[in-house]
């Protein structure tokens, strides 16, 4: 165990902030450790949107469902998936590009790269003392978020970030057990096998549950998921993201 | 500076590796580390598929266009995109979750999991005095690996990751400047300013590659781009995806 894997393990979503913002060269380190993630081909096909007025955040904390810390905290990141950028240089090239920008494939890009930056910039903040939270509720309302925060064609915020000095200490909820999600050679076939490490999860996440609420309760991993997923949310991201010009053909 | 930013900003894909398999502590590590990553509601929809067999690992080189360092090296990760896990719990639980499962919205869930876990693991590996390097060109044939790797319906590989010992250490080529990356307050509105920008960053990879070359290579990024973007790639991926149960709605 070296520093660097104590930081990643020891990371937590923090939802309450001091309010103290970030400085410059905090910001500056966030964003200089997110592009030096990889890149697929060296395309560079995502954009940070960084949010200090409060005026703003208060608008994205809305958007987001409410979300207090979306308001309150050191500084607020948002993450793009950026083709608008290809767009311009296949103008200064003089060529066209839409049949490629326009692909399903160049908008997995383009979340992938943006993701791998995001983390970069999670670790590097959690590594100076600082504490994040993803916030996908920006997904509730991308036409309004894009309008906010004026973002062009063949672009899409894909989640805000929300960094800050932690003002809580929660703790951490148990991951499925690797052996469930790390297949070895290839992907676990046998049903029973997988149902059975679905249901050693589920008995972890009750025992997790009843002991932090003096068994008031008990419930399991799969009926939360169940929950949550019975109820369809964010249906309107078909059309959204191909009114980008994503995922068209 | 600390060492886990030190770590972030050391990055280069390694493309070569010494013939030195992962111990079994070590790919416990970097698992342990990518599923410490934040996950979107605690879905957790993804998974990690571990190679170590010869055969398929000069397999999945050959699918990915030749890259020889898929075959050579200390070990062989696939990042992919699971919400299989979660129709199984929806057979578990007796309720239908199409609707959700086959949305847009969840497949940008799955693929910003997948990719939050994978950062993780190249940081952890890094730390370890390990490198690695993403390999997209899994995606040019997506339907042959994931027959070989056996994932079902509802699982998209993402990419891999190779990852060992570093057997070269190659330059790190300088990212598009951060004003342009990252935008104070909403997207950079200015055409002039943004085009001036990438005409700025056209300079310095120029001028990196003039110096590495003795000026023989001069190319700039947006001639690079766009004649990679002009070839429409990997163009059966909507299909391919949608074919899973995917961004079907």
């Amino acid at each position: 165990m070296n520093n660097v894997i104590d930081t990643i393990l020891s990371h937590r979503s923090i939802r309450k902030f001091e309010e103290v913002p970030l400085s410059d060269e905090q910001i500056k380190t966030i964003v200089e450790c997110a592009q030096a993630a990889s890149t697929s081909s060296f395309i560079q096909a995502y954009s940070i949107i960084g949010v200090k007025n409060p005026a703003t955040k208060q608008r994205l904390a809305e958007l987001a469902g409410n979300q207090s810390y979306v308001a309150k905290n050191g500084h607020f990141f948002v993450f793009c998936a950026d083709l608008h950028r290809h767009e311009v240089l296949a103008e200064m090239e003089g060529v066209n590009l839409d049949d490629t920008l326009e692909s399903t494939e160049k908008f997995m890009v383009a979340a992938i790269d943006a993701s791998l930056a995001a983390q970069n910039a999670v670790i590097a903040a959690e590594s100076m003392g600082l504490g994040a939270v993803y916030i996908g509720g920006l997904r509730n309302s991308l036409n309004d978020v894009s309008e906010l925060l004026k973002t062009p064609d063949r672009v899409v915020p894909l989640f805000g970030l929300a960094v800050g000095y932690p003002a809580q200490n929660p703790d951490k909820k148990p991951r499925i057990q690797p052996e469930h999600i790390y297949h070895e050679e290839a992907y676990e076939t046998d049903s029973e096998t997988y149902i059975r490490q679905i249901e050693d999860y589920n008995r972890v996440i009750s025992a997790y549950y009843r002991e932090r609420t003096e068994g008031k309760r008990t419930d399991t991993w799969t009926s939360q998921m169940a929950a949550m997923l019975s109820k369809p949310t964010r249906m309107y991201m078909k059309e959204f993201v191909e009114s980008k010009g994503f995922n068209k053909r």
